[in-house]
């Protein structure tokens, strides 16, 4: 059966997340529906990251086997053709080796989170960033996330539900940066735990705040301890900015 | 009476543009409205761009004159607390000098265009952006942009409705940039025709295209007919990105 690689971009405001679930919409039923019109076959569709309810993404890489060999504007068209109703959209879709798997061939996942930090509320990016109306002080937090980076036991930032058999992870990258009026908190790894990266940025926003002094994150780490670290920033400011793979082999000939 | 300066974001989907109507809803009566509300007064608020139905501002200078004095913080709390059902946003508020006034002070108006030019329909800039699905050629686009800078007669390019006295106008920047999978059309202008900008746009996209031929530029703009040019691009696309003004005397002492 033809493998392909797909490169999806959604708004996940009306979501329930990546991952199907029995009875609220999710981006990958949308899809395997989607799929299943267009090929009148069941589709089972891998997503790279399996993105929470109201985070949403502009790089989730998935793949999806179907029954014959498909022409791929063709196949990013129907696609495309029958997500309509959905904010989700098909950006690239071309053959993979049949090796290739989007979640457990993924070397690196990047985020990014938008913190809108000025008085006045967002009319424009509402749905894209969390609105923090008090100052916050970037130095401070981009020297908390300096701090983070590396492989750390991260079970004060993993939720209780989170299902990962270990809670250390190695943060390749966690920088914040200023963007106008925005703060722009960008993290890249492997893997993630569970609202992780929310977990992280709701901390990172009480020390910017200096609700929590940066001399406290070493504790909050040792803690291991969730009740330890600040809130879980809000769904709506996080996206899947892009999933990293080792360089492909070359397709076979004739595809 | 003290007068006031806006700094004023919208998203104009929800609205009929942006001055006050009998029936629909518009910016101005909005933004009056909180203003009446605030305090208790009927306030007149004039806005720099009288944009239309659908586009939107990130960048909009208004001034409305209160029947008693406010501290700039508490006018901008107090209009954004009765503005909440609304995508609008007052991001900055501060005493003007009596002589300012937001429409006829202003120098140049700077508008923003952005087409999404990729096979795949937007899942997430669906409200700010026009889909254009064929290839553009970007310097074909550019060029024909830096052919209708400087000043021209611009009937061609002029809504049927437009009510200015003349149809000439200078285009002081006209460009054509590539962002990632988006072009953006940036142009500033002491004024603008009604539908001017969308118009260019509509024009410079069927050149893009190849639909329209670059040499054909000069006979449309000779033609001044409407008629010749482009059809008008959708106005989600555009964005009022900001007003100048010349620089401003000092405030009054105490202010």
């Amino acid at each position: 059966v033809p493998r392909y690689r797909l490169l999806v971009e959604y708004d996940g405001t009306p979501f329930a997340g990546w991952q199907r679930q029995a009875d609220r919409p999710s981006v990958q039923a949308a899809l395997e529906d989607a799929a299943a019109a267009l090929t009148g076959a069941q589709v089972t569709v891998i997503g790279a990251g399996r993105t929470d309810a109201g985070v949403h993404a502009s790089g989730q890489v998935a793949h999806l086997d179907l029954p014959r060999p498909f022409v791929p504007e063709r196949l990013l068209g129907g696609l495309n053709a029958h997500l309509r109703p959905w904010p989700i959209a098909v950006i690239e879709a071309r053959p993979a080796a049949g090796g290739f798997h989007a979640r457990f061939g993924a070397i690196r996942r990047r985020y990014r989170y938008r913190i809108l930090n000025r008085r006045a509320p967002p009319a424009l990016e509402r749905a894209w960033v969390w609105h923090v109306p008090v100052p916050l002080d970037l130095a401070l937090m981009a020297e908390a996330a300096r701090r983070l980076e590396g492989r750390h036991d991260f079970s004060s930032f993993r939720a209780a539900e989170c299902q990962a058999a270990s809670p250390v992870r190695t943060l390749e990258r966690l920088c914040v940066q200023r963007h106008g009026a925005e703060l722009w908190i960008e993290a890249a790894a492997r893997s993630f735990l569970h609202h992780q990266v929310r977990n992280i940025v709701g901390t990172l926003e009480r020390i910017g705040a200096g609700r929590l002094p940066l001399a406290g994150l070493r504790a909050i780490l040792e803690a291991r301890d969730r009740a330890a670290a600040g809130p879980t920033a809000p769904a709506a400011g996080l996206i899947l900015m892009g999933v990293d793979y080792p360089a492909e082999p070359p397709a076979a000939p004739g595809r």
